[in-house]
């Protein structure tokens, strides 16, 4: 496939000739290598880069906000790829700008990411009205999460109406998607086994949506038994704030079946959810979950990265295990440490 | 029912008169007054005890660690203080000295905790080898799971050998309990309908044996039933560290069947996991745990009590809120005012 400047935008003329209030304005008036170009310096690490990062997202934020964003997980072989290049189709006839964007921790830009190959989504590649982007590299979640949510608001700020987030569902990546989508959508195979996974792991209780893909062919009728299961399942969760039944459906990605109906449902809950509040309340929460997980991340990683705690926390370790010291007697040591 | 010395031990003639090697001396020597008397040191809230609790604590620390530790956890209904009452009756037949501590975040000592009212355990705690200890009061999980850990060390340096750790689930009080024992043993009704919730929050996964309590009379066929299903959920749980496979068993603490069989399975991990390794490892990895949970508590405590980030902290989320900052801006602001 040859280089596609969706994906691949990176230009180092931008960085050289303009600035962030120009390449802002280019985003707005609609330039896909202004806002590829805008998220890769929000991706950045380069120290040089952040102030260039903060002040076009402080320029995007007041345009923020007003798309609808919708979290899709579901593990490898689920058929996610093609499920979003059928539904993101019917999404941009309908008139409307469609972003994906992708949270993968585990990825690593030069191995290929999540996204990263596209040749899956070629045929919604190939529209004006979408915009795809890889999962930026990282090596935590948080960071990537923070990233990722930072490209939804300068995707948001060029116009885009509806915004995709996936994951793969590694570590707490769903939990990641879920606390920045309005609708958080979970793809399913039938009689796949993993359903105790998914109920340990919380993922059923943060879905809006299961659906059921490849339901046809010789696996409608076991689709159709999963689909009786989950709602079994359900029914034991606690009900959402949003007041919305999460439904349980079937559907076929390759073949088209079902995915308009999926859409509808979509549509259906963004209109109720704004009817009632809870759209606007999930996102406050979301805002403030970002907020405080921040804040606690940043007091760990400036802990741990403290040459003073480093260069002693072998020894206390040591001291606990040894039972010279308490474990509280032992933190309270290296929390004097770093003061 | 009189005051129990065992229960209620307060007594402040020690606080007056002894400095804490002397009760630590009296601790040492059996008194169950001075090892009441520790504990109550080491879970006062005030500044004024505070040195004399980490200088009992630290006399005791070389002293501990040679009990055998075992959780017990069960929704309320499900029998735990009959339970525990028959179980510590054997192992006190067997000539060893028991304590029984409770871990209860939702606990308030004035208005009764769990082992606050131990009529149910009146048998037990007639015994001279049986300590009972009620739940520390606290506010917070973390608080109470020190005291509780603390006191293990006590008990454990007053020559008990073997200490029973019981949790009504509150919150995260599972984890905490599972991470400060050798053995985390979870009770279970038949039929009641729990399963799903024990999946979802990780406690089967946890455990290293349910047992189906009152397993008896006109339960008994369901107990069967219980007993099956749990195993097949069992064998989709990932493999343990220690290599034991998780044992499924029935019992009736009130008509003591099957107990005697819990503990003689209790005691063959004890020499199994003696043997292997994984005994000393799993103390291992529970004492650093303490350590890193301790530093994470306290570093989230010490920023979110400092008094200007309080005062700021409303005035951010409302500019998150109204789309003036994003949140990682907001958290690099509150973290810059603690500095």
């Amino acid at each position: 496939m040859a280089a596609n400047p969706h994906i691949n935008p990176f230009s180092k003329r931008y960085k050289k000739e303009l600035d962030a209030d120009q390449l802002f304005q280019q985003l707005r008036a609609g330039s896909l290598s202004a806002l590829s170009q805008a998220i890769t310096m929000v991706e950045s690490q380069a120290v040089k880069d952040s102030a260039f990062a903060k002040a076009i997202l402080q320029q995007a934020l007041p345009h923020s906000g007003k798309s609808f964003r919708l979290g899709i997980t579901g593990v490898p072989g689920v058929g996610k790829s093609t499920f979003i290049e059928t539904l993101g189709k019917k999404i941009v006839e309908q008139g409307k700008k469609l972003a994906v964007l992708a949270i993968d921790p585990s990825s690593n830009r030069s191995k290929g990411s999540i996204l990263g190959d596209k040749t899956r989504m070629e045929e919604l590649v190939r529209s004006d009205r979408a915009y795809i982007r890889p999962s930026p590299a990282g090596k935590t979640l948080g960071g990537v999460a923070r990233k990722t949510r930072e490209a939804i608001i300068l995707c948001e700020a060029a116009g885009y109406d509806f915004i995709i987030v996936e994951t793969v569902g590694v570590g707490q990546s769903e939990t990641a998607v879920h606390s920045m989508t309005d609708f958080f959508l979970l793809l399913k195979l039938a009689g796949a086994g993993d359903d105790l996974q998914g109920i340990k792991r919380g993922i059923m209780e943060m879905a809006d949506m299961i659906a059921i893909n490849k339901a046809d062919g010789e696996n409608a009728t076991a689709a159709k038994h999963a689909v009786r299961e989950f709602k079994n399942a359900l029914h034991l969760m606690p009900a959402k704030d949003h007041g919305y039944t999460t439904q349980v459906l079937k559907c076929s990605g390759l073949n088209d079946k079902g995915v308009v109906n999926i859409l509808n449902v979509i549509i259906n809950f963004k209109q109720h959810s704004h009817n009632n509040g809870s759209f606007d309340k999930r996102r406050e929460q979301q805002e403030l979950y970002w907020l405080h997980q921040t804040i606690e991340d940043t007091l760990k990683s400036r802990f741990y990265s403290n040459a003073a705690v480093i260069s002693k926390m072998i020894e206390i370790e040591k001291q606990v295990i040894l039972k010279k010291l308490t474990p509280f007697e032992a933190a309270q040591q290296l929390l004097d440490i770093q003061g």
